[in-house]
């Protein structure tokens, strides 16, 4: 019988049974999933119970982050067939609302998104998925990188809003999952280099071992400091905000050059102070993140071309039978625990 | 004997000569100045003596919304000539700087600017100042007209910087001079209709008076109900803060559509709490302003073609003789005193 | 019995009954058509058959520039309702398609659009449609005008691509009815003025009527001369070539200012030679313009706050009664006649 | 005495005295210039006496690709120093111009550039430049390398026009040394992969060798369909045009993906028919490129990180005493002759 990973309540997990709606439209494909990334919100939602407004009332199967095989394609699905190796954008929204018109589908309020409640995830034998937002996966990409496009679409997304021009000098706060993927995703998007700045020294290791990246361990060296001396006081093209730590945001007019660009993808839970006047006088744009759109088939090619390299992030795979305990692992929170994934059975 | 407009220190003002630099370079222009309009800036050194981290320590010549005519030109200056009748920017940057090659020249941080302490202003007979900073008036343009194209231009700024695309719906927050300026350069330029929120209602009377402006007393209604109601629950494709009131910064993600705009154009004094999530929810993007580049021209012809009518926004004129009394009056700060002049003595 | 205007093959229109799909789906309206204009390609495909690769094999009912009346609503409609005044979109993309997801509908090769071989108009007393693409009037907003917003859309998408900035000095090459559209949305959109040129006396003075267009008969001086004497020599910050005439293509670097903009609008049949080493002096942009995209909501808001008064433009209308004279009339290509309507019997 | 390379007149160069205008500035530095790399149009004004309307009428010293050291600096100069080794950016705006103060002073009518009539270059032992366009080299970036700054500058002004986004895939018509420059740019400015295309096999195998580049010799299969087969149907996101071929410009619309960008590098000397219609249907965007502005800092970062590495394309150097010969051999034309360069005496 097929089982799945339930969260039945904060703090309670379990591998079962659970009914899901399967059917298929002509639009639709079915795939047996392969290998599911865990993510923070998963994380959050197991041991929190809730993140924001999103509560979890009802038991929902977890993970969004997911690759597979298809297994079965709607009638009118042509760019899919059985077999094909893909991964999947885990929201889908109304295409006919007005956010989907304008091609900032991310933002259609009638979303809806695997492991959000009350919409159940992926980490479950089979899901049927729209078409449009299954992606085939090249041959050289493993699944195990399949299920990395997605947290690397949000570095994708976050570098896409940054307009990054060639050449750029990036500076990315927080070097977590996300601040790792968005340095990647900018250094492949276009600067000649970026500065990774964080507290935790194992953390920076790990993103400083690639080519291109530098880092700041701001326990030595404030980041103002750093950026100062990197470009001869001028100031980054582009600071990437992933810490989501007030002191952080507060500090992002020192970073950022005359004319630049800062881009808030960390998340603070409470409203932050921002330095207005600090930001005008280097009349400075700021971009915001949510998520990701039309970025799938840019975060496949640049793994496929081997521009961007994520294995080097996935910290341990785990077979689906230990699921809960890879989740207990994830709640404590290992610095060099970057990605840890888990491989449904075949 | 020339005399000037003199701050000597803090709350004292008088009217007498003071030694001011006259030399003239080849790229130079002499002025001799008509009318200069009193901005909020002048009147808080008079009322503070300082700004920020500009103080005034030595006596400064006041004011920098000038119109004039020029009286001499230097040998290089092609595109100007003696009796012309200008306006100028009273910024001049470095043009070798690194800001000003890249043509955000308002971002140079070794830019000099009229009566921005220990720089001179020019309520003064005769000033010279770079050609390339000094604007011809078309024939229908007066000089007191001329003399609202520096206010006028930080509006455009803001325009310029929302990217208004047309048909846009636009909301301002904030009635004061510059949120008026703002309001007529967003309509101007491009937006369907631009909603103006205040508490003042004498003042949106002023700004409600043109066509395409609607006002929302927020003494009556809620901004973002206002706005929800204007465009069926959808947000404005870009809202103006020019009120620099904290509460009405932290609001902003209520306001804007998802994928919108907002362009903070007020100053609070101290940074102020945002609402980061909330911004990143629509994915917003926000732009700062600081004062304005490659505007002028902008702006001159709007107003030279009747798209933009500024008469409405002198309240009064009073001659330099009574300049102190001038700025007496506007310490006071009356509702509808949106732009007074002083007109210098031909 | 209801009848459509049908173009039974090239040269020959009969009002006759014709079988139509008219099955509702949940998000579908089915309208009552109102109004309709006559457009160019209507009566081209009335007098040649085809255009490009579009050729008329099969009977086909013409007209796509129509408003109406919502007669009943799917059931999951929520922003219209029984008895609401609209216009439609002509096209209707897949949305599933790659070029839907990224907003550009305009451009997915699926799209089916009225009165496009093989795929009917709506002269036809009534259309079902998506809801998606069917807009709203506002109460001030005739069916007549509602007519005008499809071709007024064109214009739109023309000043959307140019990336207007406010004060633009803008030019339009050719005074036919998209030219004239063209150069009202480039006026609404933001620009100081807007300069038509045209030989035909009689379109420039139509469109010579609207405050802030300057006309420019180019059998009295050259497009070039003219904008070089508007703008002191440095020429239009975006010319939009709505004439298709390949000396119109050849010239445009001679009009636009360094570093501007030309828009591509009007559509040579065959390859015109242009001026690649001229365009490189100045780094001037093109843009190419196809149909539009998620347009249609800006233009009513500009025509529904009175920025753009399109009645002007509305030459004639005709009972549906009488549509085929109203072809044959369209035919003979009077310059006076901007846009012909048609309105259906209620 | 110190000589130059000069060009005495279409066809011959002489190695002499000439008098240059050595004077210093107080924003100038003076340099000694230690390599010069051949540009195709120093080539041209030898072999043909101009190109367009520059016309060889006075003996000219060629040469405008430089590196050098400098070795003394004016009274105003703050970042630069005496023994920095430097790169100079060739053409010299007027900074007040209306061109330089938007950014663009690359279009700036009156600038002057090196080894263009009647401005004499830089294949001179010293050279007096302003500090403002020269610009420092990295430790770890030769002198043979910083004369390849500018030819790679144009590339990289063709990727900035080029706008592109994180993982697009680029094309580029044309594998001279242009083109292999724009395909090194483009990848490094955030292409996952670059297709170039030539008939010449051998320059293919130079530019073939860099990872992320792909080539296609169209001898073998036409551009259209293997950029069709590399996109599944879809198209290159962006299309250098690099090789001025009159069937490269029109058969443009066939590569480009819809909503894409086709950016105009090559020069065709006479006007090209273009399929606007074509390019209409796709909606694309064309973008020219004029030389550079404000690329020098970001190809020196580019270089200085070894996201670019220009040393393969640096085929051969030449003592300055040889630089006769060297233009004879580069007159030849050799395939495998990318860049040239020349050593001055120390």
């Amino acid at each position: 019988m097929p089982r799945s990973l339930v969260l039945e309540r904060k703090g309670e997990l379990s591998l079962r049974d659970i009914p899901l709606d399967m059917d298929m439209g002509p639009t639709d494909v079915r795939i047996r999933v392969h290998t599911v990334g865990i993510c923070g919100s998963d994380v959050h939602y197991y041991t929190h119970g809730k993140i924001g407004p999103f509560v979890v009332n009802e038991p929902m199967v977890l993970g969004h982050e997911a690759s597979g095989v298809v297994i079965e394609v709607g009638a009118q699905v042509r760019h899919l067939k059985e077999g094909d190796r893909v991964c999947m954008e885990p929201g889908i929204p109304d295409p006919a609302s007005r956010a989907a018109k304008l091609g900032i589908y991310n933002v259609d309020p009638a979303v809806t998104f695997w492991a959000t409640p009350p919409v159940h995830g992926c980490l479950t034998p089979q899901v049927v998925h729209p078409a449009a937002y299954t992606y085939k996966l090249p041959d050289n990409v493993s699944f195990a990188e399949g299920a990395m496009v997605e947290p690397f679409a949000i570095g994708m997304q976050a570098a896409l809003r940054a307009r990054i021009q060639p050449g750029d000098v990036g500076m990315v706060l927080g070097a977590g999952p996300i601040g790792m993927m968005t340095a990647l995703a900018a250094l492949a998007g276009g600067c000649a280099k970026v500065l990774v700045a964080d507290l935790a020294q194992r953390k920076l290791d790990i993103i400083g071992a690639y080519p291109g990246i530098e880092t700041i361990n701001i326990r030595d060296i404030p980041a103002a400091d750093a950026i100062a001396e990197a470009t001869e006081g001028w100031g980054a093209d582009v600071v990437f905000e992933c810490s989501g730590a007030a002191p952080a945001v507060l500090g992002l007019p020192q970073l950022v050059r005359p004319g630049g660009t800062a881009v808030l993808v960390g998340m603070p839970v409470d409203p932050v102070p921002m330095d207005i006047v600090g930001l005008q006088a280097k009349e400075l744009r700021l971009e915001t993140v949510f998520r990701y759109a039309n970025v799938y088939d840019r975060a496949i090619a640049l793994i496929g071309t081997g521009k961007v390299d994520l294995k080097p992030l996935i910290s341990l795979s785990m077979p689906f039978e230990d699921s809960i305990a890879a989740f207990e692992r994830a709640a404590e929170g290992r610095e060099t625990d970057v990605k840890m994934q888990i491989e449904m059975p075949s």
